[in-house]
């Protein structure tokens, strides 16, 4: 069976988009941050989320492993969906989140990243009032998207997965939906 | 002896400057779907072109690697340039020409990506008559070439390949040769 | 210990930002040049950088990766920040300076990009009476720093490194400097 990956920038709207799709779908849709924290609960090694992010970098790491492993056995019987990040923007820049070891294992057929313009993603987050975060300039989210999709071309190419960028506007949910279906279906 | 790959959307004029070029280089041309299809006609898989896409997914890997090795092969005599894509655009998204295995394979010394601008190759596509596409708009256009540069870099991260980008403009064509000339002799 | 890598194209004043950050970092500062030639010169193949240059590509290859080992090795007891380039532009087109090879053995934590503004570089260079440098268009300078992006980011998914983009702006050197110093220490 299949597994697919989704990523978008927060404020690109990619799991309004996503579980609108699924709606549709026949895929299991599974948060690559869930099933890392599962495994490391399983092990004994931490209780929450936030635990995780103070784990060694090594144990993250072999974490992030099994996860991708984890997910690619759930695909033998089940199309997957994983939802996760392309890249992720740290103080230290932009971390990868779906390094060589990680798509290694979880050899995936299809990245969907979830785009719109930086306009209209910096008013989705000024918007968000369940979130307060630190405000990105215009150039910024613009960047994080285009580093997006150089790291989505690296990742095709390690894996020989394609790349679908899917553009969802304002106002216009069902196009991207629409688009989502068609792509997986 | 070298292996150049050479790349450009449809449009781009990649053939016709290749062609030019290879007047004035000791290189032989090789096409990279006619080595797949040459292979798998021997192996008694398929009778023509259509069908090798609807073999199954790993038949095509196994295939495509199979062209890459051959090609390796044919430039222990002779200085090679394979015609093939960077990227392809399916529904499923951008695909990697040369993915991983690939590229292991292939070990190629030189990208050359032939670009024009956005408009040039949308007046190109709609007066060539020999051909019906779906016509995309000058966005797509641009940005289908955007990821073949940044495929191309991940391409040359995995092999130590450098990456030319030559431009080939309307009515102008003397310069893309003579610059492919210098860059390959 | 951390091993960084700090790159920018000519004229991006990565050595100026790299110089005055180090003065408030506990950082070995190495040139991966530098540490290439001390590789040949004991194994007695060449006596100075432009000899370098000159042995075959399997023999530079190989003083590469050893390069890359030997800075790994040197971080077992001490943080190590490596001057080097990202692409190198070479007729033959932009060469990787981390191919895959190198960032096996090299490990690398962080990359850091320095970038201006394109007509920055281009007055930087036209001010440098100490090289006399092949003049580059806006728009070559412009390709350059957008295939570095790229090109990082492929590096990124090969290691797990970050990539961190620094601006240095022409009168506001202590903007970068902090930046990097935020990011390393």
């Amino acid at each position: 069976m299949k597994v697919g990956v989704i990523a978008g920038i927060p404020g690109s709207g990619s799991t309004t988009v996503l579980t609108k799709a699924l709606e549709a779908l026949d895929y299991i849709h599974v948060n690559y941050g869930d099933v890392m924290l599962e495994i490391a609960q399983k092990a004994g090694l931490v209780e929450d989320r936030d635990s995780l992010r103070k784990l060694s970098p090594d144990v993250q790491k072999e974490i992030q492993k099994n996860a991708a492993k984890s997910i690619r056995e759930m695909s033998e019987d089940n199309n997957i969906i994983v939802d996760t990040h392309c890249t992720i923007k740290t103080p230290a820049g932009f971390l990868p989140g779906l390094p060589k070891w990680v798509l290694d294992e979880l050899q995936p057929d299809i990245f969907i990243l979830i785009e719109a313009d930086s306009d209209e993603i910096l008013m989705r987050r000024l918007n968000d009032k369940t979130r307060t975060r630190d405000m990105e300039k215009l150039s910024d989210i613009q960047l994080h998207q285009e580093m997006n999709r150089s790291m989505s071309m690296a990742y095709a190419a390690l894996t020989g997965a394609t790349v679908k960028i899917i553009e969802n506007h304002d106002n216009r949910l069902e196009e991207p939906v629409e688009n989502m279906i068609n792509t997986l279906k």
